[in-house]
């Protein structure tokens, strides 16, 4: 194993391992600050973490992941040098600015600071403020927002609630399968007048012929494994009018390998979606404070280094737009009966085992 | 056929007319300024734009269309607003900023202004040089660029000189079907001293066997048809070493209607290519000038408005990048021998006939 990475080595550094070295050159770094420097699944970022540290390309020294003038001169040899961030420094790359949709931000950080908190029973996560009013930019440009019928499958975000204080679609409708959300959005929608229709929903469950082929648009960010992303699609696919409607949902690269995202483009183009958008860390999720330690995620359990609490919302996934060619072709269209492996595989690094 | 609109209008504006509209609610626009505002292909923007004038909803005043009374009770029953650009204000959603590689952009600019004139013969158009600036950029960010051996594929934007300054990869090699550029970048090569390789190469010819899986990571901007993106994206990935090897390439929404777009996916897939980032409107070439209006190009010829030449770079793509999951599986391998209609299809609107 080891003499096989040493063989690939010689060849050329492999990305990953290049994406740390030249980061931790630039500074020490702990696990948070480090899995945004790099494009792998965390799973695999921790085995080349061990392969470098076996290498003595890097060392540890308690929280942190620091390199060595070994480190250093193997990076010379790839002409690298100390890791430059080359982003727009006002959006750090996010491309919108939620201060173009201000009074609605405004509200919704009230109504946000009053959520029912996230639970990972549901592998929930949520986005921040700004982060609910980036998505509604960017369907908004795309002109899947207004006269719009849109629909929600999970949205402990409540980006829904963002979608309906801007007046624009014709129709907003919310499936959870956590009651404490679905009580909250219709609290909020008759005090604010948003005519939002919100549905408890267990997505393993065959999607209401009321609701098939009624939307033009629709928004999700499924669990992070090929039969939840197939599940999840299938019934939001299910949802829309035909030709023409679009879909977004977060996939992020922390919890599925390539192989992985592979799998779930080919199923995108089996149901007749064609991707035409792909925001690399568009989302990123409020997953911090010291509760990250005490969920049992692999992220924090399998970590070479020790771990202290994240003080930056280092979770992300990439924001997807897909759009119907043709008729829907949901790849699940009955109930199923599955169990928590609907949520867990062995890439999943920060849901609940 | 109006019937048809008619009724596909009762149930939902489509996403065209609407982005169309709201654009032209704002301002009037000329046709640069308005294919700009939309996602769909130009054939089908300007049938669009025949289809809403029937109805009443636009009207042409010189090169400009504008609204009617008509058009925005339309658009009003929608719950449109006139567009709001939603965009980051600096980098104008671009993601990257070119001014993080100064050095490069401005030994670049000299290198440019000098270079072989595009040529609609081999269906050229250049990115400007901060374009090319954040291309190495988004490359770098990704890891694709320290000690990697890069394959260019068509270079009439010398990006592979911009590679090159910045003394990271282990090597540039350059393939074009165009004489007189191949002849500058090996001259500027010479006097910058960057160890380019530069062949004149026609996409249609197999490759070479001493370039066959060789690279880590490939560039190109091919023609805009189906079979061209196929050829194109053969002799790329077949230059790659293997798992892990990446390639970036340029499609437009302007000459590619979805329905191209999801060939291409399907072709990506089956050469073992995942999609990993999407990135609309990253690339934005200088098609302007009086030039434009006397190349026979659709998008002037059948314009249905009045046209003058164009003042901004309105021509725009998408830059992809994919990944390598398994070996490289080219679908062309041998020579063809194609005519003209490797470039043209009835979508290409930008290409001389």
């Amino acid at each position: 194993m080891i003499d096989l990475k040493i063989l690939t080595w010689e060849v050329v550094m492999d990305r990953t391992s290049l994406q740390i070295l030249r980061a931790v050159w630039k500074k020490p770094l702990d696990v948070w600050e480090l899995v945004i420097m790099q494009d792998n699944d965390i799973k695999n970022t921790y085995e080349t973490l061990n392969s470098l540290k076996d290498k003595g390309l890097i060392e540890y020294s308690k929280n942190k992941i620091k390199i060595t003038e070994k480190g250093i001169d193997e990076l010379i040899k790839e002409n690298a040098i100390p890791y430059i961030d080359t982003k727009c420094e006002y959006c750090r790359g996010k491309i919108y600015d939620p201060k173009n949709f201000k009074e609605i931000l405004d509200v919704f950080k009230e109504i946000f600071a009053n959520r029912p908190m996230e639970t990972t029973e549901f592998d929930q996560g949520v986005v921040s403020e700004e982060n609910s009013v980036r998505r509604l930019e960017f369907v908004y440009e795309r002109g899947d927002l207004e006269g719009r019928e849109i629909f929600f499958l999970g949205d402990d975000d409540l980006t829904s609630i963002v979608f309906a204080l801007s007046k624009m679609p014709k129709r907003v409708v919310v499936f959870d399968v956590d009651r404490r959300i679905i009580e909250y959005i219709k609290e909020v929608s008759k005090k604010y007048n948003l005519n939002i229709e919100a549905y408890e929903y267990n997505a393993s469950n065959k999607l209401d012929e009321k609701f098939v082929n009624k939307f033009d648009t629709f928004l999700t960010d499924p669990v992070e494994t090929v039969k939840g992303m197939r599940l999840f699609l299938s019934r939001c696919v299910q949802s829309l009018k035909g030709k023409g409607a679009a879909g977004y949902f977060g996939l992020s690269h922390f919890e599925s390998s390539l192989k992985k995202w592979y799998e779930i483009e080919r199923d995108l183009l089996e149901m007749n979606l064609v991707i035409t958008d792909m925001l690399r860390d568009f989302n990123e999720y409020l997953l911090v404070g010291e509760r990250i330690l005490h969920e049992g995620y692999y992220v924090v359990e399998k970590s070479p280094v020790e771990v202290l609490p994240p003080t930056i919302s280092w979770y992300r996934s990439t924001f997807i737009r897909v759009e119907l060619i043709d008729t829907a072709k949901p790849k699940i269209v009955e109930s199923v009966s599955w169990d928590r492996s609907l949520y867990f595989d062995d890439e999943t690094y920060v849901v609940r085992p």
